[in-house]
């Protein structure tokens, strides 16, 4: 059913999927109980436990040791969007009518539950909890790498209905689709030009440089870096990048999963107090699995709090309007950092 | 004040303006009158006459005669921007430091308020009142070409809060900016592959082969076409262009202007009836002042209304999901076309 549609003029790629249309939403509910504590079950949510038969069979889960699949017992489950903008049973054929062209939209879009708790949120879980999540993200990351005609796994996560977020419950999103995304694809040209240039990573360069300032460094650890990039394209952007050069996340070192989970839990933390959670997304940027870029591309996570509204000049031009400074914004998300501010170079490594 | 900063990964420039932060907001009065009709003048409002002593001296003015500048008595005003994104005193220089590069955005942003009554829009404006508004555009855009370092006037307008209007009072905005966006970069490299492939205007192209099926067309009139582009991006996506060839709108002839203004009247009053009001954008998309590209690039107005929210999936990957087919978008549009929808062909052609 979902297609992918040429834009004839730029060569974009748009993807039409009516089904999408049809998917529930619980916030109407949540916005009634305004100011309400959030239950930690829903009975009408379908990735509350003991509704899973509500889903689609599940596709993995941690879950405890006599239980089966698509039964309560899990702590971390993994299942097909049930209104995919993806799938792997094509309807319809590559076809070019004049100018236009349309091809199926072939691919996987699931769903990992991160908690059974309806009301959980990666800014209040535990860190052995988010751990459990990035264990996730990879388990599922290298099964889907697998498949074939896919050309990049992106992993996301939307938080709140203003970050479109359909469902209330925590999870987050894993899509294997058959193109390099023109995001990824305009990082991999800058990032190979850098390295042409210079012979350097360019983020490898940004965290170096980001450090020997300081002003934009939210959070340091011994593996990792949470900074507001100089060209914040939004207030409070934030990314999580390791210090060590690594094009592909998936190959992260399992002695790592632990400490990113807790600077994710530290950041994402720091938004949710310092700015009154707010909706959010994140995205993982990741070396597609099978372009060559180990030199020069360096794997991260791009937190956006969604505060301000792209209007017209975003459209019409590309080119974003911040009002608020990395620098300012990094200086706020310090002071709601577990032994910062003062901590931020000793106290808070200490930790780790 | 703004400047420009260059991401050292994508060469994309993001504007950082805080002043922009200080904007006043009249939206939240309005939602606590919601439901009550909005009143034709606001004694807050800066927009309304008798106001515009609020706003930065105007930049011109369409008024009675016997009344001076900064007066009442104008049907369409132009004011510079109070909180502008870009400003002719630079108060930094370009600088670069390690892979961060910098540089003053230098350029004008300035209001056009369409109409003295603060309850007006262009979905309920007379067709005369409307024209009077493309005038405006063309005047404001022919001043603003001419100054130095200029490279693209950007002409947009954003209805309603959640599209980013601050101010309720119906005004566009034009801001005459030092670079090409890579929006319109993009459409003007695809644009020139296709000519030199074919020989052809894409533009062209497109407007032809839409007409002949008429399946997202929702409005044709003797010079101009409104259609849901194949590649909609969002749902209700809605491209106005002119059927004659022209890269520049701002060289369209004035036997022309209020034909164009007829369309969007048409057009955004059907979105505004079928669709209860919606935020939206609109956007000129036209040839930089500067370049050449008389044979290939084909102006037109871009309108998005604001249904659905672009989140992880668009922002990590660059393509966007849409929900509705431009297909069924057109035919439930032009059920709210004056004349419409069995005088797509004839009946709204006579009326023109």
């Amino acid at each position: 059913m979902p297609e992918l549609r040429l834009d004839p003029v730029t060569g974009r790629w748009v993807l039409v999927a009516t089904e999408r249309a049809r998917r529930p939403k619980d916030f109407a509910q949540q916005d009634a109980a305004a100011g309400k504590a959030r239950p930690e079950r829903s009975d009408t949510c379908p990735f509350c436990p003991g509704n899973e038969k509500q889903t689609p069979p599940e596709v993995f889960s941690f879950r405890r040791d006599g239980t089966g699949p698509d039964e309560p017992g899990w702590w971390v489950r993994g299942v097909p969007n049930k209104y995919p903008a993806l799938t792997w049973e094509p309807t319809i054929q590559a076809s070019t009518a004049g100018i236009f062209s349309v091809r199926p939209a072939i691919g996987a879009h699931e769903v990992i539950i991160e908690s059974p708790l309806h009301n959980a949120s990666p800014a209040t879980m535990s860190y052995d909890e988010m751990a459990e999540v990035v264990r996730a993200y990879i388990h599922r990351y290298r099964a889907l790498s697998e498949a074939p005609d896919i050309q990049y796994i992106l992993v996301f996560r939307n938080h709140g209905r203003d970050a479109g977020a359909s469902l209330e419950h925590p999870h987050s999103q894993i899509a294997a689709v058959p193109l390099v995304p023109p995001v990824v694809l305009e990082e991999l040209v800058g990032a190979e030009h850098h390295h042409e240039s210079t012979g350097r990573c360019v983020f490898c360069d940004m965290v170096q440089q980001e450090i020997e300032s300081g002003v934009r460094i939210v959070l340091e650890t011994p593996k990792f870096v949470a900074l507001e990039p100089y060209a914040s394209k939004m207030p409070f952007e934030t990314w999580v990048l390791p210090k060590a050069h690594g094009p592909s996340f998936h190959e992260l070192d399992p002695s790592s999963w632990h400490e990113l989970a807790r600077v994710l839990v530290d950041v994402l933390g720091a938004v949710n107090t310092g700015l009154h959670d707010p909706p959010y997304n994140y995205i993982l940027h990741t070396a597609p699995p099978h372009e060559r870029c180990d030199g020069f591309y360096h794997w991260h996570i791009e937190i956006f709090p969604k505060l301000t509204v792209a209007a017209g000049f975003e459209f019409g031009m590309g080119v974003y309007i911040n009002i608020t400074t990395p620098e300012s914004a990094a200086e706020f998300l310090r002071n709601y950092i577990p032994g910062g501010p003062s901590g931020r170079n000793s106290g808070v490594q200490g930790q780790y």
